[in-house]
């Protein structure tokens, strides 16, 4: 007996490249995918049948850079350089927000998540101990961590906001395993080598990854070189910042040397391409990257440089972006592209024995989509499709560990209007 | 009496950057807005008041350059250089097409224009003679060619089908006012000038207006340096191609001297950032080219190339794109992406009287966007939502001339179901 059992389903499996699966079952027992196939399970009984009716099912989508209560910031300031946007509106609206508006939009965020297919996220932003709990609540697989900041002269790493959040989420044993903390140092500028090594220090002592910004405007690499005489990679390696786990977002400007780096010490990069068209920072060579053997993931950063947390339009943007980046069609193909927000992104996170497949003994994060619209008739290919046609808005359900937490419009574990109302309440707080 | 009263909306004009009503009011009487204002008409009686509860209200959009009956081949190859893609697949495929096929495809990429927003498009396809029938019926306001391909030895000018299709429909004077027929030149390669001088004089003789594509790939541009010592755009000058009103899609690899040509000869780019970026033909600087004074409209081109018909994901990409391009976040607004798809395409079409613009005496080509839902709230500023965080598919009611043609998934004069069933059922005839 299957708790839930999926049919008529096209399922991509992400298992290989040819391996779309037609009017196939998935069975779910309890958090785990417990049968997978063209043909019916000997034992088709189960709690709940889904008829998918010849729609795509495949695995959640992994975003592996994010600061989920930026959708509070939603539209705050747009077509602005960096520095305006960071000094004169990001960061005011940032020194006003409470507690609670970081909370009511990290909410609506998850729900923005879960809408458009995302059922694991790494999260780097304020309040990350509370918004474990909410995530876990939500019934979400997330990554938290607040990224470490220390410019002040009068530092000191265990008054430090962010590792002390980082130490309330090690000691909450009520967290459950879906729920990982991070730790995170905000970029190679904004910390100095000794804050640096603190960090590392307290991740290996907790088994933690690192999440980390890496060479996004051009001007930190150029700063860096310049200053020290030597790529931010390079001195982060230096100071053993990649004897973690490492996720790196963004890595548009880094060096063909940083790439053998980061391949060599197993540092994914995250790819962020709307975030990066958007403030204008350039386009990163994951081509390049890959064929320096680095494992290259996804991500949608921040509601206030994007703006929405839609993987979709990241996974078309990647694949086109790759391509004219190369001036090649064929340099990267949509299934390396869906590849970049499901099995890489698992690799990543250390998670691949987990998630980013649709494989009998993974847990249950799956999502559907419904092809039965205008504009996703024909379907030639449902990995084509899933590339260049669909967005976020076509997911009809999303399933994480065996819960489906979104069906059509319906939210199982948010009270998403609630989320919407509280933060549409901050615009006029955060404005000042 | 007003026959529509939209109230309580978000109104963007696109009469100005900083043009947008709040809780205002749109009455529409026939087919022409009679009534904008942020207060209550005198006298608000309608045969329908439509409450907007605050969401927004803006301009139907205009495609100005597309294939819309190649939604029949949405998927068919992707991932290949535009040789082979062409040779390979696309050219193969089209030969298969058949009459019937061509119109159901037709029907359902009106649909899918109709359910994201888009009120007119330029289409430059085969059987448009057919399709203008069902645009017209479908209450669509439509461009109709199909663009001149003169590379055989025997090819006669008044035997040709494109040519035919055109004098069918000046010689229809059922057509309403919303269809117009264009004339078309394919591109400069695929035809001779003697051609090209035949297809203007008919122009002349009947008003119409040009649609042609202009340097897409680079080859185009290269090719024709090489052999005949100028540019594309020089030589079709030359044989006085722009002395019709001209929309020249693609216009990637145009030189400066280019710009200038066009910019004094009247001539609108059309931009077409997705499926620029997906064969990796490159990405056209629009910045520079409204800098030398071009009049920039947008497309989608056809689904064999993008793979769908969302304007909206053209506007985000458009102003992404010229941020990168430029290096400044700054150098292209969300207004400046918006004017693209609205007022600029109006003005490529010669319509700028009538659409465009939500003003009195305009054409009432109207949409409505919801905004209530996760991903698009909050909302500091209507323009900024509607370019960075909406899809097509967050448009909730599309409205062309008066008439309601989409509203939350039903469609008033589209059979959307047969045309779904019929495209799909064309998928085993197209691969042969």
């Amino acid at each position: 007996m299957f708790d839930v059992l999926f049919k008529n389903a096209a399922i991509i499996t992400m298992q290989g490249e040819d391996t779309v699966l037609k009017n196939a079952y998935c069975g779910v027992s309890g958090d785990v995918i417990t049968y997978l196939g063209e043909t019916a399970p000997a034992d088709a009984s189960a709690r709940r049948t889904i008829d998918c009716r010849g729609n795509i099912l495949m695995p959640g989508l992994i975003n592996c850079h994010t600061h989920v209560a930026m959708t509070a910031l939603r539209g705050i300031s747009d077509d602005c350089t960096l520095n305006d946007w960071l000094f004169n509106h990001v960061f005011p609206a940032e020194a006003r927000m409470t507690e609670q508006i970081a909370l009511s939009a990290f909410s609506l965020g998850m729900a923005e998540m879960l809408a458009s297919g995302t059922t694991t996220f790494c999260d780097m932003y304020a309040y990350s101990d509370k918004a474990a709990l909410l995530a876990d609540k939500a019934g979400m697989r997330a990554f938290m961590s607040n990224g470490i900041i220390a410019l002040s002269p009068d530092y000191s790493f265990e008054d430090d906001r962010s590792v002390k959040e980082l130490r309330a989420m090690l000691a909450d044993k009520t967290l459950s395993s879906r729920i990982t903390p991070q730790v995170s140092i905000h970029c190679e500028r904004t910390s100095p080598p000794e804050v640096w090594e603190k960090a590392v220090a307290l991740g290996h002592e907790h088994n933690l990854s690192m999440h980390i910004h890496l060479s996004e405007p051009y001007e930190d690499q150029e700063n860096c070189v310049k200053e020290y005489g030597k790529t931010p990679a390079r001195r982060l390696y230096e100071h053993g910042v990649f004897s973690l786990p490492t996720i790196a977002a963004h890595c548009v400007h880094i060096t063909r040397d940083d790439m053998d780096l980061l391949a060599e010490t197993g540092v994914t990069a995250v790819h962020n391409p709307v975030s990066n068209l958007k403030l204008a920072s350039g386009i990163a060579d994951i081509v390049r990257m890959r064929s320096h053997g680095m494992n290259v993931a996804l991500g949608t950063d921040g509601c206030a440089s994007n703006n929405t947390l839609d993987m979709f339009e990241e996974i078309k943007l990647a694949a086109m972006l790759a391509k004219t980046k190369t001036g090649d069609p064929s340099a990267f193909t949509a299934y390396d592209a869906l590849c970049l927000a499901t099995v890489n992104g698992a690799k990543a996170l250390g998670a691949s024995d987990r998630i980013g497949m649709i494989k009998e003994g993974m847990q249950a994060d799956i999502i559907l989509i419904d092809t039965h619209k205008p504009h996703r008739v024909p379907v030639y290919d449902p990995i084509s499709s899933a590339v260049y046609c669909l967005g976020g808005n076509d997911v009809y359900l999303t399933m994480v560990a065996g819960h489906v937490l979104y069906e059509n419009g319906a939210f199982a574990t948010i009270d998403v209007e609630r989320a919407m109302k509280e933060t549409e309440q901050a615009v006029p707080v955060l404005l000042g």
